[in-house]
This record gives C-alpha cells, sequence and structure tokens, in this order.
C-alpha cells in the first residue's frame, strides 16, 4: 500500500521507499534506520559516508568538542561501511554515474531489521545487484549485524571495500583527542579517546565470507562472481565505551569475535525473538485503516528503539537518530515517551525515573546555581543531570545575533513533570518499593525546590510562581503559567503524600532518606501549607476559559496565519526576545491543553471551551502539539478532529513534515521521539480513552470512522488486560497468568475481570 | 565671552548668537525660548513658521489626534507673526534672498527678555534693520508681549505683515478639530477646539502703532521710514483656554485690550519685577568661572520658565519647549525639577506636590488596571494622572517593527519617588498642613501599592519587587533593582511615620482621611511589617559594592565603548527587547549612584567603591545621568570629577550635546528641564556639599579649582540662609526677616545663626 509519494507498507509491519531521493536522506535515514537503545544507527546506504548524514550515535558518550561547544554524544566510526566496485567503477545509488535498474530500502518493525537493495547496470555488462540485512541487536545491544549479498546475471569481477570509515559526521565539533587503529586477528579496530574526559570508545569490526586483505581498517575482498549465484558478506560491528566498562577493546573484540562465529542467522534468531517479546507487551492492532496501523506501529517503534533498556539512561529528543538536542533528556521524556513504558513495559518507565534519580545531585547543583534549593532538573540531561543547554540556542536571522532564550533557567516545569511521572508510575505499578528507594527523595527534593522558587502573594494570600516559561515557549517570561501552576500544586500534593504514606509504611527507610537530605516535619508542613495556598488558575465560570498565563487574554487575537505574514524572514524564530509571537496569543503549543491531556480531571464542558479557545491560536510550531490536541479533542467528543490530528502528529517524521533546517541553520534533524510517545498516548489514552481512576481501568473508546477494531495490552500492577474494541463493542481479557482480578469501568459501570476470563461490553450507541 | 562657537555671553546673565546657523534652529529655538509655565514661546524669529519649529506650547491643553496618537499639549497659533517686506521682497534672517548685514539673538536670563536685531541690505537701497524685544508675561501667564522696532538708513517704504498664523508645527497630529476666526475691534482673535473633549482654546492678538488693514488674522502695516527714525511696533497676544476659564474668548479679549493699552515699557516692569523676586530668592553666584555662572544660570532660568506656578500641573521632561515627551511629568519632576524648588520657592513644590494628589484618581486607576492597589502613578502623567505612556514608543530600526518598552508598567519607582519628595517637602518645610491636606493619603497609597505589589520570599523572609525597570533603562524585567528596592523602604517608612506623627497630631483629620480610603489600623500594622522585612541589597562587606539588581554582576562585562562596536545601526536602542546593552553590565544610567545622590545615609568609602565600579560601565544615554555622577563624584572627594561631569550636564541643551532625531526617526528636541534641575543640585547639594540633618543645615563645600566663591540662598522651614563660599571660607547670614535662628553644621562643628547674624566660617584646608 502506498502511504504517501515513495513511501510504502505490505501490511502495517513495515515501511519501504522503491525509489532513493537524494534531497530526501536527512529524513529517510533516520525512517530506515535501527536501534537498540544504546546504539542507533542510521538507515543509509553503505557505500555512504559522512555527507550521507550515515552515522552510529551511541549513548552515554557525552562530549563537548571545546568549549563553550554544545556537548552532545559521539557519533563513531562506521563500522557497516561497504562500497561495490566492478572495474574500478564503484556502485553508487547516488550518484547517477551508474544506472540503477532497482531499488528498494525498507524497514522491518516487526523485528527492527534493515534491508536495502540496488540493482545496477554492471560497467562489466549486465547488472549487479548489492543487497543488505541489518540490525541492531536487541539482546547484545554492543552489537550491529548485517549480510551483504551481490548477485550477477553473469560472471562478474567484483570488488569489495569494506571496513570501518572512520572520518564521522559530527554537529558539534571532532570529539575524538586521539584515535588509534588496531587488528586482532581477523578483526579491524578503532579506538578513539574523547576531548573533555578522555574516555575511549572502541569500534571492532569483522567479517565472515571469502578472503580479504586488510589495509588498516578498511579490507579489499576480490569477489569472483557467477550468475545467479548469490555471494553472501556477513559483517558484525561491535561497540564499547569506558562508560560500559573498564576494558571497551577487549570487550568489543571477544563480542565481535563470538558473533562472527555464531553467524548473522543466530544472531537474527536471538534479535527477533526480543522484539517478539517487546511488540506482545506493546503492540497496538488497528483493523480496517491501513495508514494508521502502519503509522501506530512506526512510531512504537521508534519509541522503542531509542529508549535505553540497557542501563539508567534519558530518551533523547531526538533519540539516537542524530546528535540533534544532544542525546539528552527534555521534559517530553516523562509527558510523551514514558506513559507508553508505564503501561507496557514497566520495568524500562522505572529505569528511566531511576535515570532521574541517578542525577539528582545534577538537578540540585543547578537549583543552587540559580540560587534556589532542592532539584531543578536540567532542562536538557545527559549524563550527570547538569544543565546542558546552553544560554543561547538561536540565532536571530535578521542580525545576525545570538538569542539568549531561557529554557535553562525559566522552564521550571520540568522538576514537577518528573514527579508527575512518578506519580503516574506508582498509580500504574504500586511499585513502592521504587518509590522508597528514589521516587520519595525526587519529590521531596522537587518539593523543595518549588517552595524556594515560590513568591507569596500577601494580598491574594496565595503562593506564585514568577517569571516562567512553559511549554508554549513562544511565550518567556510569564507569571502563573496554567501548566506549571497546576503540575507545581500536584508535585507538593505528591510529596506530602508518598511522606504520609512512607511514614506508615516504612517509617524506618524513611527516617534515614530524611536524615539524609536533612527533612523535617516542619519543612513538609510548609509543603502543606504551599500546597493549599498555591495559585492554580481556576476555568472562568462564565466561559471556562483557563488563562494560560496572568494577562494572556489581553495579549494581540490574531491567527497564526496572519501573524505568518509579518515575517520579514521565513526562518525568524518567532518567540522571545522579540519575535512575531511574543505580543500576542499565538501559541506554540497550547498549555492548557498540555493540561488536560496530563490532569483529566476537568470537566467536559471546561475541556471543550478551552480547546475551542486555544486550538485556532495555536501554531503547533512543536512537535508534541499536534497528539496533544489530538487527546484533547478526543475527551470533548471530537473525533474527526482528533483523528485528524493524530495523522499530523504520527507522520511528522515518516511524511517528512518537518524542518531539517531552521532558525539560522541549525541542523534539526531526526526522529522527533516525544510526537513518537504521543502516538501510543492519542490511540490508548484518547481513542479508547483509557485512564485509571482509583483502583480501576476505565475506558471511553470512540474510535475513528475508519477503524474496525483496536487492540492493545495494558498493564496495570502487575496484571495484563487485553483490549479490543470497535465503535460498539469493547472486549476485555485479563491474563491467564494475572494474579487478581482487575476492575475495569466503562460508562459509570465496573466490571469485574478476573484472570483468564473475557468480559463483552456492548458501548453507548451515541459517541 | 565667547562659550562656544557662536554661544557668548556678556556677564553671566544672558546668553547670545551673532549669526544664525540654520543647522541648528531646533536647539537655538529651545536656548531663546521664553516662558512662564503657563506657555512657552520658542526663540525663533518673526517671519519663521511651522518649517522652522516655531511654536507657542501651552500647559494643560492635552489632547489626542486620533485613537493611538499620543497624547500631548497642543502648540496654538503663533500670534507674534510679523513680516518685514521692502519692495515686496520679503525679508528673511534664513533664506539668503537677501543680505544679512547685522544679526544677533539674545535671551536676558535675568528677565526672560527675548530679543533679535537684524539687519539686512535694504531691496530699496542701503539698509534696513528689525528688531524685537519679546516677553512671556512672569505675572499674567496668558500674556506674551513684544516690540518691534524697525529702522532704515535712508527713506523706505516698508511692508509689515502681521498677526495671528494658525499654521501651527505639531508633533502628533492636528488638535483642532474647528477653527473660528474673529475680530473684536482692533482685536484678531481665533478660536480652536480639540479633537478630543472639545476644549476651547483662544488666541488674540493686538497691535498697537500706526495704521493697519485687517485681512481675517493677519494685517497689512504700510510704515514710511525715515532716515535714523525708528518706528516702534507693539504687538501683545493674549491666550486662554476653556481649562482656564469658562468663557475663553472673552478673557483673552480683555487681557489683550488690557495690555495693549498699557503699552510694553509698563508689562515690562511689572514682569521684571517678578523675576527680580524669583532670582532673589534662587539665583546662584559663582565668582572666577564666566561660563560656569552662565550655564548655571541658563539652567536655573529653564527650570523657572517650564515649572507651572499659576495652577497645580505637572513639569514636562522638555517642559514647554516642544511636544516632545507629551509637556508631561516623569519622576525627573520630583527627583531633578523639584529639590531647587524645596530649598528656594517652596511654594512652587508644593504647587507641584498639589498636582501628584490632585491625580491621586489616576495613580488609583491605573493601579487597578494592572491590578494592584493604591496609587500607582503615571510614568507619564499629563491632566489626570492616567497614563500617556504608550505601550510603543520606539522602532526597532533593524526591522522596522515596533518596540514593546515597559516603561509604563515595570518602572514602578515612580510612585515611591513621589513620596521621597513629600518626605524632602516636609522635612525642608516643617508644612503639616501639606501633609495634613495632601502629602499623607499620598504617602499611604503608596505604600498600599506597594505592598500590592511586592511578593514575600519565604525561604528568605524578605518582601521582594519582581519585574522592575529601575531608573537605569537598558535593563529591563529584573528584579530588585536597588534603587527601586530603597525608595520602596523609604515611602513604607515615611508612610508608617506619617501615619502615626499625625495620629497625635491631628487625630481627626487623620480619621477622615483613613475613613475616605478605608485605612486601618491593621493595614498600616501590616506597612510595618512589610518596611521592617522590605529587602534592601546591602553593600557587600568586602567590596562595597550594592549589586544594581538580581544577577547584575553575572552579566557579561564590557565597556560601554567596545559594545558601541557592536552597532548594526547608530540609531539602534540599546535596551529592551534584545538591545547591545541587555545582556551586558553597561548603563544606561548607574541605578546605584542615583540612590546615593537621593539618600545620603552611605558611608563615603561605600559610595567610592560604587562610584569606581559603576562609572566606566555606565553609557550617560540619560541626560540624567551626568549630573548625578557629578554629585555623587562630589560626595566621594573627587572634585575634578564632579566638575566634568557638571560641565557636561550643564551644557546639554545649550551646547547642542543630544541628539534631536534618534530611535527611527522621532523628533526630540528640547529642554532637558530635568538636567537643568539637576544644575542647582549638582552646584548647591555637590559643591556646596548642602544638606538637612535633623534640624541642621549642613555644608561642606568643595570648590572646582576656578570657581573663587559660589553664593547662593536656601529657605529652611520658612527662614532664609545666605551661603557664600570660597574654597577656604564659608560665610552663612540668616536674613533680618527670620523667625528663628538656623542650625549650620559643617565638618561636626555647629553654628547657631540668629536673624540678621552673619557667621564666617574657616574651612578645613584638607579639601
Amino acid at each position: 500500500m502506498k502511504l504517501i509519494e515513495n513511501v510504502y507498507t505490505d501490511a502495517g509491519w513495515d515501511v519501504h521507499e522503491k525509489s532513493l531521493d537524494p534531497e530526501q536522506i536527512v529524513t529517510t535515514g533516520s525512517t530506515f534506520m535501527i536501534g537498540n537503545g544504546y546504539l542507533g544507527y542510521r538507515g543509509t546506504l553503505s557505500e555512504w559516508r559522512a555527507e550521507q548524514y550515515t552515522a552510529c550515535i551511541v549513548t552515554d558518550t557525552w562530549d563537548t568538542a571545546q568549549p563553550g561547544a554544545l556537548t552532545e554524544l559521539c557519533t563513531v566510526p562506521n563500522g557497516l561501511y561497504l562500497e561495490l566496485s566492478v572495474d574500478t567503477v564503484p556502485l553508487s545509488a547516488i550518484d547517477g554515474a551508474t544506472e540503477v535498474q532497482g531499488y528498494e530500502r525498507r524497514i522491518d518493525l516487526r523485528t527492527g531489521l534493515f534491508s536495502r537493495h540496488t540493482r545496477w547496470a554492471s560497467p562489466a555488462g549486465g547488472s549487479i545487484t548489492l543487497g543488505e540485512e541489518r540490525l541492531a541487536h536487541a539482546d547484545n545491544v554492543h552489537l550491529i549485524a548485517s549480510r551483504f549479498t551481490l548477485i550477477a546475471d553473469r560472471a562478474t569481477d567484483a570488488t569489495v571495500r569494506t571496513g570501518i570509515d572512520a572520518d564521522v559526521w559530527s554537529l558539534s565539533g571532532n570529539h575524538f583527542a586521539r584515535k588509534e587503529a588496531f587488528t586482532d586477528g581477523e578483526l579491524n579496530g578503532v579506538s578513539l579517546w574523547t576531548v573533555e574526559s578522555g574516555t575511549q570508545i572502541v569500534v571492532v569490526e569483522g567479517v565472515r565470507t571469502v578472503d580479504s586483505s586488510s589495509e588498516s581498517m578498511m579490507r579489499r575482498l576480490d569477489v569472483g562472481l557467477e550468475p545467479g549465484g548469490p555471494v553472501t558478506i556477513e559483517k558484525v560491528v561491535a561497540v564499547y565505551h569506558g562508560n560500559d566498562t573498564d576494558d571497551p577493546r577487549a570487550c568489543a573484540v571477544r563480542d565481535a569475535r563470538r558473533a562472527l562465529s555464531e553467524g548473522f542467522d543466530t544472531l537474527y534468531a536471538a534479535h527477533s525473538s526480543v522484539w517478539q517479546r517487546v511488540w506482545a507487551a506493546c503492540d497496538i492492532e488497528i483493523e480496517g485503516d491501513l495508514e494508521a496501523q502502519t503509522l501506530a506501529r512506526f512510531n512504537l517503534f521508534h519509541n522503542i528503539i531509542h529508549t535505553p533498556t540497557h542501563a539508567r539512561l534519558p530518551i533523547g529528543a531526538r533519540g539516537l537518530s542524530s546528535q540533534v538536542y544532544q542525546g539528552a533528556a527534555f521534559w517530553d521524556q516523562e509527558t510523551f515517551n514514558l506513559p507508553m513504558f508505564v503501561y507496557t513495559r514497566p520495568d524500562v518507565a522505572r529505569s528511566i525515573l531511576e535515570y532521574r534519580y541517578d542525577t539528582l545531585p545534577g538537578a540540585r547543583r543547578k537549583a543552587e546555581r540559580l540560587g534556589y534549593r532542592g532539584a531543578y532538573y536540567a532542562w536538557t540531561s545527559g549524563k550527570t543531570g547538569d544543565e546542558l543547554f546552553p544560554d543561547v540556542f538561536f540565532t536571530d536571522v535578521l542580525t545576525g545575533r545570538p538569542i539568549r532564550n531561557h529554557f535553562n533557567c525559566w522552564q521550571i516545569h520540568i522538576s514537577p513533570d518528573v514527579v508527575y511521572a512518578i506519580d503516574q508510575y506508582l498509580t500504574a505499578t504500586d511499585d513502592w518499593d521504587f518509590v522508597e528507594r528514589c521516587g520519595a527523595e525526587i519529590a521531596f527534593e522537587v518539593a523543595r525546590f518549588i517552595v524556594s522558587r515560590a513568591h507569596f502573594k500577601k494580598d491574594k494570600n496565595r503562593f506564585e510562581l514568577i517569571r516562567l516559561l512553559g511549554p508554549d515557549e513562544y511565550h518567556e517570561n510569564v507569571d502563573n503559567n496554567a501548566f506549571t501552576m497546576y503540575l507545581s500544586k500536584l508535585a507538593l500534593e505528591t510529596a506530602v503524600r508518598l511522606y504520609d504514606e512512607l511514614s506508615s509504611r516504612t517509617p524506618q527507610t524513611l527516617a534515614r532518606t530524611s536524615r539524609r537530605i536533612d527533612l523535617t516535619h516542619a519543612e513538609v508542613d510548609e509543603w502543606r501549607e504551599h500546597a493549599r495556598l498555591f495559585y492554580v488558575p481556576a476555568p472562568d465560570p462564565d466561559s471556562g476559559l483557563i488563562e494560560q498565563f496572568d494577562g494572556y487574554f489581553e495579549l494581540e487575537d490574531v491567527t497564526p496565519d496572519r501573524l505568518r505574514e509579518r515575517l520579514i524572514d521565513p526562518e525568524e524564530y518567532w518567540g522571545w526576545p522579540a519575535g512575531i509571537a511574543v505580543r500576542t496569543q499565538v501559541l506554540k503549543q497550547a498549555d492548557v491543553l498540555q493540561l488536560f491531556a496530563l490532569v483529566d480531571s476537568f470537566p467536559p464542558d471546561v475541556m471543550r471551551a478551552n480547546y475551542e479557545y486555544y486550538e485556532p491560536r495555536t501554531e503547533h510550531g512543536s512537535s508534541l502539539s499536534p497528539s496533544i490536541h489530538s487527546i484533547v479533542a478526543c475527551g470533548c467528543g471530537l473525533t474527526d478532529k482528533a483523528y485528524r490530528y493524530f495523522h499530523e502528529a504520527a507522520t511528522i517524521d515518516l511524511y517528512n513534515r518537518s524542518r531539517k533546517v531552521k532558525s539560522g541553520g541549525s541542523f534539526l534533524g531526526g526522529i522527533h521521539t516525544a510526537a513518537c510517545g504521543g502516538v501510543w498516548m492519542m490511540i490508548v489514552q484518547g481513542f479508547a480513552g483509557f485512564r485509571v481512576s482509583g483502583d480501576s481501568i476505565e475506558l471511553d473508546p470512540a474510535l475513528p470512522e475508519t477503524w474496525k477494531t483496536l487492540a492493545f495490552r495494558v498493564c496495570f500492577r502487575g496484571n495484563t488486560l487485553s483490549v479490543t474494541t470497535s465503535r460498539w463493542r469493547l472486549t476485555v481479557s485479563g491474563a491467564e497468568e494475572n494474579s487478581a482480578a482487575l476492575s475495569v469501568r466503562v460508562s459509570n459501570d465496573e466490571w469485574i475481570v478476573s484472570p483468564g476470563e473475557t468480559v463483552q461490553i456492548d458501548l453507548p450507541r451515541n459517541r
């Protein structure tokens, strides 16, 4: 099925293209990439190099190339490089020197298998085909494995040059102070040491096939092809670095050698059995809409492959698809990436939240540096949790001058967002062990931060937060931003609740935590007082509207389209300090709707009133915006609108809807992992109306017109519920292995679903 | 004596020029202007029209020409227009058609008398001279009187065209919805009605001389000149408007007719006797430095002629010299214009403070509109005290887009500044009657405003003021600006002190005031608590430095000159939101030094440390800046520096040191009245070291090298003290008519100066 120009799927489990568009290699390199949370290998062709944005990005390799440069993950030398030549003519799918007669590139989402096939008119006559299958191993995350296949329709002497291409594409400078090539038996390798910390990174490459001769990191293979008789070259690449192990070289050599001896088929079997388990937990099946099915899986796939599971590390805003946004976590991690994991693979969610625990020292340092107490999480959080976001990120295209934005100092909602995720995780898992070990301390330190950040307004008898930057980044320097206020109040309440609950559950553990962070009852009472008197802008009693921040409604009311006409340069930044949106009501994304998507306690008429007010004023300058609109539209009963926003959000990467370069020439290509996570939220929380209320799972499905059925699983406090719904009937099954019955509520009725039991529920017709 | 190119003085009581520079007519039109606080008539030549910036600006005529335009004072039709022709050739000092053989323009500062003389080669042969003397009557402020003199060296038939030129120069649109010319006997008149409120303005003109024929507002006079026999034409103009009287036409006709019959000499006598009294109170005599003497009188003169004394009205930032800054009061009124009046003509100071009382309702409206209580005075205050400053004043020259500054909403120090002036006035006058009637209520409402504007920082146990714009306008959006914090705390303390004092002095009056504004003891106790816990940034114990605002010291440290190199366009605005100074320590003016100039309780080493830190970082982008540097330099014992800044400040207008057009083409010409008031402060508070401490007058003279003696008078609680000082000896005399002895302190010694007594005090030699 053709999804859009040159984007196809066979049956919703794959995406492929039938021709190569050189204009789109940034996007398609992301589309067809593979990854395993440790490394991401872009979906480029084996003969491509740095100019084609070939990159293998490895997590936990943060480095700063020179003072003042962005700290980012390293792209490591490309061990999969392979170039095929015939009669000394290199064959390329891109340069047009040799006629391309057939072409396909594909990502198999079910097993994370990349493949490409290119057939050229051979310089020696007839045609010659290069195929490749490639995987980033899901079990041993240090491994990439590849199998090349060469086929000619007549006898051909071909030459293959393969090895490690150390000419890497790197956004913010060269990260390697030193490189050392080595061989170890049949293996080629390179050791590199990073600039800032001297961390060693090792890439080892091995080949299993016909004879080869090595020329330091590169091998030359002379391949005699017979008609129809394919020649296969298997390659493995192993990557280790000094943050994984004390001896990365030995480990890489060991793993590469072992993998080479196992062979591609064996590696693939172990790899795909992991994928089978992953999809069993988190697949979403949509019948009746193959496009939506493909989009759903494409986005879930990316939310999976960019999420580290091997260690407590962050999910990057562009994942491992490029160095953009520094391979670091933003608030999206908790609010967009995590919900899917919380309800499908809670162990992964826990690992991410443990990463937030590990980075508490960095968050404390940030708070202290800015004059606050407690934990102020980094807007851009890497290894240590120290702030990675620079004071200056954008350049004013009209003046060439740097713009000093305040993402790293005024966008404080990041801290309560983390506590929100802890609360969600606890609700979904009842994992008090995590709370005792990590979650409570995070919540306590965030409460402390909020208290030290808040101001008390005596004449109004309330605590306020002044000078904020909410999720809507077009409006910096605002007071009492609705999203930030609600989330901060929730965080204070959560801290108090966890404290009280632990006081009775595990008082000794709590006492230890309290001693460690100097926490007293008196301070907790102060949080109570703050929570009680914390200002949250309530819906206007008449209009139902919640003002995004103090004075928002007094700003110029203009539509995004009319506003756009004021641009002098299309690349202008719309926000602080003097962008065209600053003094208007036009939003990058709508904070009040974002609030509704996270906090589901607002009445439907309030949601509707605010949706109708904010939607036409939202420019969707953020990839986070459409999914939130979709979820809230579902909550308002606007299923058609919700579907349109679903489609917009789910196609951001696959249909190449976002700009790759903007705001003064910064490269911004790569996968929008938050939008990927948002796809799960739109389907499960939006169209299926899934939420947890007390000890019950609530469902309130409202499927798009074309969807016959929607099926997914959720994991709730150790038990799994399978949900299948049409527009008229809902089927829920408790897994055989569940330890308890589940309470399911639909339209105010409750069903108790015992282990192994299936319940059918007719849905009201009036939706 | 030549002061600078084409600026001369005879003996320090006049300024004159000997040739006409067409490039400088904006400046010289201000230099030679006359005024009386009711109207200002620019020092233009009688034959000039709107293109030469001829204007008669009349106070209390605020009007908005069209929605969105600036509210400003009207320029009224020019009743002094007079053009001399010979043989139908009009004689002009500016267009070069007729040879100019002699030229002088002069302002006599002692009597506020403008004069001009121009001798042309006559088109009829020989030469012909036009002279004019002109005054804005100091007693009847509705009158302008003029005497023209024509002399030819041979018999000449000249034609004079004179009358009312209704083609006015107006900055922000035409303010007259309707005009009606009329005659009343020998008088010409025009009635005009303003656009916004329909206020009637009447200009009446009369001529006393040879016959004339009228042609509706214009007269034609045929003048037969004999050699040597001058012909004199006397003119009077009367101006009234509907805010003066119910029948402005009748009043203008009455006054013009009476004045015409009295004749110029009689008018001049009454006029100059007023000036004699004024100078007796406030003249400053400087022996040994004729330039400084002239500069002093020139600036005092302007501080006088732009200050309304006929009614409770504001002093404009450009006075009545042009419509720039809307003829409205800024904070400069209290902090720069008033000190001279407080100590020389306290009745004038009281009238200005009564104006602030009259505009309390506007200040209350502004506070309420912005969500506060009490009185938030307008940044730009006209008739009603409602905010006149527009949201957008500057245009970004790089993008052509409007800049939304926050002078009108974040620069809150204006309110405590008014209370500061009340406190100063009370200290100088002991005028509790004013406090009971007006001053206390202002202080109470300002305290109320500060309380409603403040935030309490619980973790620091202090009240803060967030999001400020201090006097240094290059840094908007700052917290805890030192100047604002100190002045606000002072204002709170003043409110409490006045309340307590009135409680015992006049409890019933206080009770009435309290009832009227709903004030309770509890609220006053709240002010006490605020005053007690109000944060003021203290001098650093090591360095002595006071940080201008939170985080100032962390900004980029660069000199103004190096910073200037970053300008893309010389007309760029340096401040908010993205000007070159915003992220640096470069200041428009130094708030901490401004604080020292007003509040004299800081130790000399603290003053010195801060002077040395802030001075090299100050760009002096404000005309208020040099005088403050001069005063503080005096306090630090840096007399040479102080003199250099004195010279800079005192020559801003006379030596044409300021730009007439800037920031996107706005016309900014006119007299910097605050700088004029600052000259008194620099001399009396700076070089003479005058201050009040308790019930004593303190003097601490440190004269510039060239000054032999400095003499002035101050009025203190109804008694007058004459002060004459050399560098070595100080002479103080109590006026005969004083009712009490005065305590004078010099270097910690006290002298009691009885009425009529003169005391000589030797000054320490070590200064």
